[in-house]
């Protein structure tokens, strides 16, 4: 019902997919040699004394996906044509990983959970088209993971072999910005562990290093804080409905071996009012507009709270929040009034006093405080100089966030909001519209430039985004198809830097989505298949 | 990240879920009486000679549900301060159902195609308080099913008990409007059989009555139409992405059994365009923009192929399409302007010459003809009183066809179409929007008028309306979620009649989306499930 747009016949010819790496890596050459995978096909390890055993799963899963992964060439005949040049072709029998020498041997875990401004994650990958070994190197077996996850998406599958038609390979690659995140809310609807542990190995086949979990907020209070157990049993949506500490440690564990860090965020002052269940006495306006009021005893108990929960996650990132202050609420709570009388302070003057223990809590705990944005440009609080600014409301808040100093994370509503343009799920709306209409698409993130209006000096300050899924309208039943592939799109942003054209892209992006189906993640076509076995054929014509 | 409304704390208080049917029946009288169902509970027949297989079949799944759905009641302790009140209620061990005198006995499967405007579909259903028989009775077994629909959505479950607390119950039930569509469209991306009795399933749930199956297009072939199969064979996507002529009747069979019609559309003269695979001498402007020439082989091609089509499918109901013919392409193709000038014909005669030779093919085969708009609006083609159309690129459209006397099908782009708001599919288009921009809200199509600027008599002409899905970017991934349950809200519009009250209807709308959980479709989550527990707590207010 709609008009196909207009066709250049040529590209109908393409026999040849395309080259499918997704992210794009910073540099590589290609060839036009068939080659396919032993049988036997083996990878190595070279020189690496006990290996870590996060190194040797990730190559056991790595085989697993070259055997399983029965990805066909996205071509018309889906490879039929090139069956005899496949047979004949050279056999690649191993790649060998090794790390350059004076590397440490550390685990893929240790490593993934690193100051995010100092990870190693770059490596080179080396396949001949001879046959001869192929060869992955790198500086930390994060790097190595990095090689192997691209290695993995070389190949396709025709009548059982697996093979490529693109010999040699040629790559050298390293992230263009340090900070390649997903964000997830579990708690406007709850996901279940292997929900989030899917979502995780996802994002680790393009490359994202960070889940920013937004595990709780006004809704429900789904994790299980040691020592505030109160907080889940009273404010989860059931009993079934939590995260024990088990939970969080098994999600920790099986990001980091898969080169993701998890960055908490337990959102403080607002966001908070499903604690009322538990302690009323730490919140103010309940359910008009939650949040938490100013006495000294909820400073303590948020500080408390907040070291405990940091305490769940080795990561040197933990969330604060911060967002959607509502002083409407706070003029109308005659408790919280009360409490700043006493105290001789006012509102902006209490909030410091809250935010300054919250994330000396936090720094004692070792970790790197991370707000969202109105922290640093609608409040008087005092922030340290490394802490990490969330830009949400919109991208063009970037510039004046850059302005003040610290260092950010690109996480636009108007660019990486993954719920926007689905229908709002306020009710007693006749139109159902969402607050941030209209519809991220894949192209608009795409096009992203991080560094829009910032001086050279300023664009230091970005440390890279990330894709967010506030979970409203969320639920297991549409996680893969929100999410995939569309945060692909910002995984190679970040990762390839900005500049990459949507035409190119696309056929690349229709491979990591049929490849994420072959994986078991649910992905979306982003077009009829008969347009992505014929790349350019459905662009639009001037 | 977005404000919380400002929440009526009343509401908060209510433990009573919502009357939950869906869609809401024409009358019907609760009460506040708790009612249990005995664990011996039996649906009994009474009276019916040789009751049909698909009838037992019907009660055997209503069992099914009774017992397998753990659906809680939508508040927000989900029932547990209701437990005491629980176990001591009554019980109600047997539902009976009996044909009103004089009625012939004929499966579901014969009552569910029979003309779309002669079909019986009402029923009365009582359930009364003091835990005596409940009664459902109908002028057809269609009509029982019906019933069986409405009995199944009655009850929650509380620690293993299957309890109402609104007994009794009084409804006398009939649908607005005789045609509850949903449309399917097989051929930009394939979806196996499976998926398709899924949504099956889901359809006969909320009442709708009819499967527009958009079954190929320009794009792919996968129906395997007897004395045609080199049109699958070089037409779909592969060979394991066919609609084989049992796979066919065992949809039909499937859907006949659940009450619901399948009209099957072979969309011509365009939308075409695989056909060149297989038969190039009878498609011009190949790729450019898919259409059938006007030969007279091509004709008589067409007319055999609709008749062996339409053969397949049991329906009355039989679409040919006739939307977006490209007269650009056709002045541009030379084969096309020798045929018409050999023939001395204009190309609105040729496609007159046409249409009514594909529709004389229809007819004999004991078919009503069903052809989207232009084919009133745009072209000079002769068209039976009887012809069905349907109001797809705007909902004002619907007066000017109303105006030349057609019944019609509301299928508007502006208020039905599931794919619009999620990004183009478009390649090269760096903003990616969709051409129907923007996405469709439920509560925007239950909030649709079928008889705006409609006279009282041209108001008759309204067969009733569907949601629709194509799916350029939609596939088994993505299917439930984009589905439901927004497409619930055309069923309960068109079953209920229009008028209906957005905030009223949100609580029943969780309640069906809920249940569907529990019965394996994926429907979305419209809210936070905390708004979901709170009927109205999430309202906007003014």
């Amino acid at each position: 019902m709609k008009m196909l747009p207009l066709v250049a016949l040529s590209v109908l010819l393409s026999l040849t997919p395309a080259f499918a790496v997704w992210p794009l890596p910073k540099q590589f050459t290609t060839g036009s040699t068939p080659l396919r995978l032993a049988s036997g096909f083996s990878i190595k390890l070279s020189g690496i004394q006990n290996a870590p055993k996060d190194l040797t799963d990730a190559v056991t899963r790595t085989k697993g996906f070259l055997s399983k992964d029965k990805l066909q060439a996205l071509v018309p005949d889906r490879g039929a044509s090139s069956a005899a040049t496949i047979k004949s072709a050279k056999t690649l029998k191993s790649l060998t990983l090794s790390l350059t020498s004076g590397s440490k041997v550390r685990s893929i875990s240790d490593e993934s959970i690193v100051d995010v401004e100092s990870r190693s994650e770059g490596y080179t990958l080396t396949i001949p088209a001879d046959g001869s070994d192929a060869v992955l190197k790198a500086n930390s077996t994060l790097g190595l993971f990095r090689g192997l996850t691209t290695f993995g998406q070389l190949w396709y599958d025709w009548a059982g072999t697996t093979y490529t038609l693109q010999a040699p390979f040629s790559i050298v690659d390293a992230p263009a910005y340090p900070y390649r995140g997903f964000m997830l809310d579990t708690a406007r609807n709850f996901f279940p562990v292997e929900d989030i542990k899917r979502t995780l190995d996802a994002m680790s086949w393009v490359k994202i290093n960070t889940l920013h979990w937004h595990v709780v907020d006004s809704q429900s209070f789904p994790l299980v804080v040691p020592g505030f157990t109160e907080l889940s049993t009273q404010g989860a949506y059931s009993s079934a409905s939590v995260y024990s500490p088990s939970d969080v440690k098994e999600i920790v564990q099986y990001a980091a071996a898969r080169g993701i860090d998890v960055m908490a965020e337990i959102d403080t002052p607002g966001h908070t009012s499903i604690i009322h269940k538990s302690h009323p006495e730490h919140v103010a306006c309940f359910e008009a507009s939650p949040w938490s009021q100013f006495a000294n005893a909820t400073t303590n108990f948020t500080a408390s709270l907040l070291s405990a929960a940091s305490s769940m996650f080795p990561s040197k990132l933990f969330s604060t929040g911060g967002d959607e202050l509502n002083t409407n609420c706070y003029d109308k709570d005659a408790e919280t009034q009360t409490e700043l009388n006493e105290q001789g302070k006012t509102l902006e003057q209490a909030l410091d006093t809250f935010t300054q223990a919250s994330h000396a809590a936090l720094k004692k705990a070792g970790k790197r405080a991370v707000v969202w944005q109105e922290m640093v440009l609608d409040h008087q609080v005092t922030l340290a100089n490394d802490t990490v600014i969330l830009v949400w409301i919109s991208s063009a808040d970037a510039a004046s966030v850059a302005a003040r100093g610290f260092k950010f994370i690109h996480a636009a509503s108007d660019y990486f909001y993954l719920d926007c343009g689905g229908g709002g799920w306020v009710g007693a709306n006749v139109l159902g519209n969402s607050w941030c209409d209209p519809f991220k698409t894949w192209q608009k993130s795409y096009s992203f430039n991080p560094t829009a209006n910032l001086t050279a000096e300023q664009s230091k300050l970005v440390l890279g985004g990330q894709h967010l899924l506030w979970t409203e309208q969320s639920s297991p039943s549409n996680l893969d198809p929100v999410v995939w592939p569309r945060a692909a799109s910002s995984a190679e942003l970040f990762w390839s830097g900005p500049g990459g054209d949507v035409s190119k892209a696309l056929p690349r992006l229709h491979d990591i989505a049929y490849r994420f189906i072959e994986r078991g993640v649910n992905a979306i076509p982003l077009q009829p298949q008969w347009c992505a076995l014929r790349a350019g054929a459905c662009d639009l014509t001037a």
